[in-house]
């Protein structure tokens, strides 16, 4: 078995196409063309942690992938900081032998989670963007932004997070990558000045209200991957013109979702599954006044279109 | 990460007593002092084959453990043998950063689920065994066997397979390792001519039957982890005395008990998890003219014992 590290792949990804990869995926797995079994799931209490296991093949394929990754959020007692690990493996589909390891450290999960996120500012956002915010500090606050370089002109960012340290750091980190960066006051201001708004946290009771949100706005909400977290107040889904879901089982069981479904507000019929608007041009947002919605949950068919290409690129190597 | 190999895993094995270990495993597991989710499970059509992924922690230790196991069927008209695969992967409980991969091609998986059989037979068996009778001719038709030589003294077997050809290679292989041995003609024939019996295969109808069984014999049941698959007739949970799950929740679900449980012959109620009679002593089996049956599906708790035991030995390796 091949096991390639993180030095390898992130040599390899500037030569990759992931945008119309990642589309694809979607493609395949809203038509019915992969098996993508329910996520694994382990919880860790001490020091706090949880590990997602999501696998799956897209049918016909070469390989099937098996994504193993970790959030663990530190003990400062035991002098623990938090971290993310994770590994993705391919198998050979006709015979279960294993290919290749890809020890990305998580890596590629945080950069098929913003291609994703790419993908809806691209579909859903509003053709003029004067102002994106984002809710959170951390990695994907970070590689959301970076990957929507290429979606939109637009260089204004305005970020809230809970910590000041964090926010500060973050001005001064994305500031150097050429963004015009604001702090907010509170998440009331994202909403109020923001018309393509990132949500980024392990948040386990809502930032987002639905209040203040202004006409026109679209939001991209991929904290929420387990029951139990929860970045938007469900009102907003009552005032939502348009829900997208990257997978409506997934969403359903441990999206943002999963809220307004628990809560009555709205069905499982009003969600548009990501993979079935790819493609279809500009008549998803058919009025500038709307708002949209994405809940990404992190699929599976992600994880195998980004390993496989990573895999054969790196297999290329010198 | 690091990277063991099979060899490697092999040097290191015999310096193992696993018999303990995987004991205290189980009890862990029938204690609560586990966790361990529902297994993962992938399949294949064509060629048809599965992929369990088992997986979970013991709390407060070390590690956490996740295996893949594959078993493929093959497809003759492609050239494509059966096989086995799979690596068992062990991350940091605390950080979630990954420790090390064993890639020990599914061997570790067979050694467990022998010694597992093994443990059955030390508590289960009747004292005195004339003849050990074996339903299959595949790995574990062969490692049970080879891990039952320190339980027992009895050296008689009798064997029954679909195949001929696979029966005459079984009688080769095994007569080479110094077991007496015979085929069956039919399985009534192991029924009523043994006093422990072992089934190993994928099959998915029941191939060995109540009626021909003998007062005192003990089945290890061993081929069915999925749903669909089926070695033993249900009536003999009717007849059994003592049916023993190594995972009640598991076995209800994909073992050979799911059967007797859909059928209603028996309910929950009446299963013994292998976990708490393990250090009983002798009282399990209370009159040698008992029927019992244990019902293997595997649990991730003997991969979590096995695969950590085997990490540390092969780091002390020169």
């Amino acid at each position: 078995m091949k096991v390639f590290g993180l030095e390898e792949i992130k040599r390899v990804l500037p030569k990759l196409d992931l945008f119309p990869l990642i589309k694809q995926g979607f493609k395949a797995y809203s038509s019915g063309l992969t098996v993508v079994p329910p996520v694994g799931e382990m919880i860790f209490d001490d020091p706090p942690g949880d590990v997602h296991i999501k696998y799956g093949y897209i049918k016909g394929d070469e390989y099937y992938v098996i994504k193993i990754a970790s959030g663990f959020y530190g003990d400062t007692n035991l002098g623990i900081s938090p971290s993310q690990g994770g590994v993705m493996l391919l198998f050979d589909q006709k015979t279960g032998q294993e290919v290749a390891i890809l020890a990305d450290e998580c890596y590629l999960t945080n950069v098929r989670t913003a291609v994703a996120g790419g993908i809806c500012a691209e579909i859903l956002a509003p053709k003029k963007i004067d102002c994106i915010g984002v809710i959170g500090t951390g990695v994907q606050a970070r590689m959301q932004v970076a990957y929507l370089s290429g979606v939109t002109d637009c260089r204004s960012l305005k970020v809230w997070g809970r910590s000041d340290k964090g926010v500060k750091k973050y001005i001064e980190d994305m500031s150097l990558d050429g963004w015009d960066i604001d702090k907010a006051s509170t998440t009331d201001d994202i909403a109020g000045s923001c018309d393509l708004i990132i949500t980024a946290t392990a948040s386990k009771s809502p930032l987002l209200k639905k209040n203040k949100l202004k006409k026109g706005t679209h939001i991209t909400a991929l904290g929420s991957d387990s029951p139990g977290k929860q970045e938007l107040e469900e009102g907003i889904f009552e005032i939502a013109d348009l829900i997208v879901a990257d997978s409506i089982v997934q969403c359903v069981e441990r999206g943002e979702i999963s809220h307004g479904i628990k809560n009555k507000i709205i069905d499982q019929s009003d969600i548009t599954e990501l993979g079935n608007i790819i493609g279809t041009d500009n008549t998803v947002r058919c009025g500038e006044g709307q708002i949209t919605v994405a809940d990404l949950t992190g699929v599976a068919v992600q994880d195998i279109q980004i390993a496989k290409a990573v895999y054969e690129a790196c297999e290329r190597l010198d």
